[in-house]
């Protein structure tokens, strides 16, 4: 019955709505709440001893307010946004003016003063460690130019359009240059942003905080070490033992409707919270949204693949997991955020890979089944379902097709050239002919074109150079957090059977939600949820345990 | 498969996830353009000779850009936010934090000086009329102080919760403390904004550009003066003469996704452009988003009340096509916003009940009502339904269940006691028995408490005083808009009756929508769109004239 007046907003607030709606006291609440701190920092002024800090939480909690706002602006483009050309360009325009009023917050003189005011006020070390954040924060994005940033955003639109008609027509040619010019203002940017570091460890540091490249290249040798070797073995195989002579039962046709309900079901009995989250389909799976209050996760269903359905929302319910346990007491505060792209990575994978394609899962997950598709699994055995799950694909070409076995390689490929290419010690034109060869000695696959080979991903086309690693990363501490929590939880296994997921949850939420950004590195991380730093071989045991029960090595 | 997270959003864009997604050139187009035109801009100052115009429409364009992000939030949070509390809490900091933001931008000295500058610059009449709305606004928003604005603020939030503490208990005399605080606060706002005012002409001039409450007072006597003896008249039948004898084809139980497959279709029909907006479910429907081409509507369906989702359907659509219209040549431009809250109400009610509850729409409507309910319209004729859905209802004592005899006269009944509280003439303790005299005056109505009296509506909690008129007004432009578009379209009645709604939305375009706010008083628009001032005297005879017929009087 109403037009909602922006032009209103700020004056009335728009109660009218409100009286009718089912959350009355939303705009309310929030505006109460965000007087009331006003009130706290003008008292704590006074009456607190560390008056610059208490100020400078207040600014980014603020900043962190209109990151929320942005992230649902991101999910809303990607999930509800009407098709019209005109609506897209609109999207993007708010978008680009919100991302500039934001990084005129994050790098404000006030917050500069604030930092350097607070650095000598006595601080609890969880205070400290955000306080540390939002300096590296700050330092990095005030150490670029506002025309340095504004020619890699130019870039990152030109590079992604180029992408897109170079992957297209699979001419690298069309693409080197774009390349180039990346590598080139990666130098530049990471020489303002971290001069004392190397170009490529500056660059890592964008996702993978205090992470190097020396470290990287010791946990790569264990990883192509133990994992090279064992893709050779399985691919002499035909399949895993307890498929022999059987049809996968995850083959087939299942109806979509039923796929998603399964999916929600299982993502809800794992801990996913609709009352602070949703949970929709888009063209990409992802997680974003919000905040820990607000998690917006999407999956997608395909009839014929309902492993990729059934997965990828046990993949962002680990994303969302880690979302929602986020510090509340910290909230809307750096340390609050994930630790890293790799961290949020290792807890997707944990609950998708270390939970839903274990062994324990399959008892849980048959019932579901077959409880979703009566008469379809009645001659399936938890055995069969495990087989079912973790068959390795032979050929294994494209990143994102492949599976646990396989994906590493992928992504150290990946990681070995931009390396190399950022440190300059190979150019640009180099890349298709060691990406192939690569590929070869990794994978013992023959890449037929760039298409399929150099030009598959997305990332370097928009200067995401340092991404690649955290997926690794990812795989490496999900495995190493999952094998702490067995240790530390008495029965998991059993639990895991019985479809009781919250005492792995809850000790997620201590261990490693809760934990946020505290510290400096992901080996400190390790120390504290494991015991020790970052162990690639404990991923190396897994695989060799797991893929030598089931191929029959 | 992805964690998208907003710390990135600025550096990285979060490409990854466009290459799967359906808009891959989202942010980049968005990005571009604003690049192009910042560029523009830079040129303009050399090239153009209205620079601090050209500079001022930028800044502006950026307010109207963070202002669809927030129409974005206020549309989310009634339609998508998860359930819990947290959830709905930083929703509320967010927005409030967005809207200071506003605030800020468009209270800068910056748009000061562009507005100072510019006002010597030679520009073309709607750039002229584009500058006058800004300044209109911005010595508005800068006349008063961000201590008064907080104060407005926290009343709005604490009056909002009183009143539905007070309405629930039916005490009135819990609400009245915050409703003499509301009229102390506009009063001393009013005096600020616009000293030169009556005070209640100044509350007005928030919602309804350049009304005055004598020229109000004026309608009112118009309206007064041929309804109410109308409503007697009325009051005095059974009911419309078609129906005598017969029960009425639109009540009993209707599916209610057939319910909404059928609304959505005729407001397809009408105008709706789904590729430029969303049509979703709320549990109040209303019209919001992000502007022009990214309209967002809801609307509600109740098994025994298809009249209520379908008349709403049409009304929010009536909003939305006003929306979709307005100029591009002018997008972000104040001018390019609907000239009011009356007069986007007129084009709601427009299409709701000049169009959508005439006799000729009834032909239309009735091959659509057939094809969905089969069988269920067989014995149903154009005429049965036109009666069907202009019952007026006897004993009308709540506003929002009212119908069009009715309604004109809750509206002036609330618009009296304001003017009358704000001019001093009466006071808050006089309000109840006041209001129960008025009612029974106008609408021969025994208000039985003052839950169902003076304490119905939520609008004077949250102090939106000088609202109420923009729904008579809204109602009178409808029907002289509609009237002249009769004069100006010939076979329009044909044409509605075949469902050509074409022509009718094309007329408005012009001669509605794309004006926006170009003229400085709704009778300048009225002249402009059918060649007189707003005249009362149009809609008392067109109801008299309806319902005449209708009830046989």
């Amino acid at each position: 019955m109403t037009w909602m007046d922006p032009r209103l907003l700020f004056t009335y607030d728009v109660t009218f709505m409100l009286a009718s709606s089912t959350r009355p006291t939303a705009r309310a609440l929030g505006r109460t709440s965000r007087f009331t701190r006003r009130r706290a920092h003008a008292r704590g002024v006074t009456m607190n001893a560390t008056p610059a800090y208490d100020a400078l939480k207040s600014k980014l909690s603020e900043i962190s307010d209109l990151r929320s706002i942005s992230g649902l602006a991101g999910w809303d483009e990607l999930v509800m946004l009407p098709s019209g050309e005109g609506a897209s360009k609109a999207r993007g325009r708010a978008m680009a003016t919100l991302a500039g009023v934001i990084h005129e917050r994050a790098t404000s003189k006030e917050i500069g003063e604030l930092l350097e005011k607070s650095a000598t006020e006595t601080l609890q070390p969880k205070d400290r460690a955000n306080r540390k954040r939002a300096e590296e924060e700050y330092t990095k994005a005030t150490a670029v130019s506002a025309e340095l940033e504004k020619r890699r955003a130019e870039l990152g639109s030109r590079g992604y359009q180029t992408w897109v008609k170079a992957r297209e027509s699979g001419s690298y040619a069309a693409f080197s240059p774009v390349l180039t010019e990346w590598v080139a203002l990666t130098r530049e940017r990471c020489a303002l942003v971290a001069p004392e570091k190397k170009v490529y460890d500056a660059a890592l540091d964008d996702y993978e905080r205090g992470m190097s490249s020396e470290r990287l290249r010791e946990i790569f040798a264990v990883v192509r070490a133990g994992v090279v070797p064992l893709i050779q073995k399985v691919y002499a195989k035909d399949g895993p033992t307890a498929l022999a002579g059987r049809s996968n039962p995850l083959h087939g046709e299942f109806d979509v409707e039923k796929q998603a309900a399964l999916a929600k079901a299982v993502a809800v009995k794992i801990g996913f919270d609709l009352t602070k989250g949703r949970l929709d389909v888009s063209v990409h799976p992802f997680t974003g949204g919000c905040g820990p209050d607000d998690v917006r996760m999407t999956t997608r269903y395909k009839k014929d693949d309902i492993m990729e359905g059934l997965t990828g929302c046990i993949h962002e319910a680990g994303h969302s997991a880690y979302e929602m346990g986020r510090s509340r007491e910290y909230a809307g505060q750096p340390v609050s955020d994930a630790h890293s792209m790799g961290a949020h990575e290792s807890q997707s994978l944990l609950w998708e890979r270390m939970v839903g394609l274990g062994e324990p899962f399959m008892t849980f997950l048959l019932g579901e089944l077959r409880e979703t598709f009566p008469g379809r699994f009645d001659d399936v055995t938890p055995e069969l379902l495990y087989a079912g799950f973790n068959v390795v694909k032979k050929n294994s070409v494209i990143r994102v097709e492949s599976d646990e076995v396989t994906y590493p390689m992928h992504v150290i490929l990946r990681t070995e050239l931009e390396m190399d290419l950022l440190e300059g010690t190979i150019t640009v034109d180099d890349l298709p002919k060691l990406w192939n060869s690569k590929m070869k000695e990794y994978l013992n696959v023959d890449v037929e074109s760039d298409k399929q080979g150099v030009l598959q991903d997305v990332h370097w086309s928009s200067g995401a150079i340092g991404y690649f690693p955290t997926y690794i990363i990812g795989q490496i501490l999900a495995c190493q957090v999952f094998n702490a929590a067995k240790r530390q939880i008495e029965g998991l296994d059993e639990q895991i059977k019985q479809g009781e997921f919250a005492p792995l949850l809850s000790w997620l939420r201590t261990n490693m939600h809760e934990r946020g950004s505290e510290c400096d590195t992901v080996d400190e991380l390790m120390i504290k949820v494991t015991g020790k730093p970052l162990d690639a071989n404990e991923f190396v045991e897994y695989l060799n345990d797991k893929y030598t029960k089931l191929y029959d090595l």
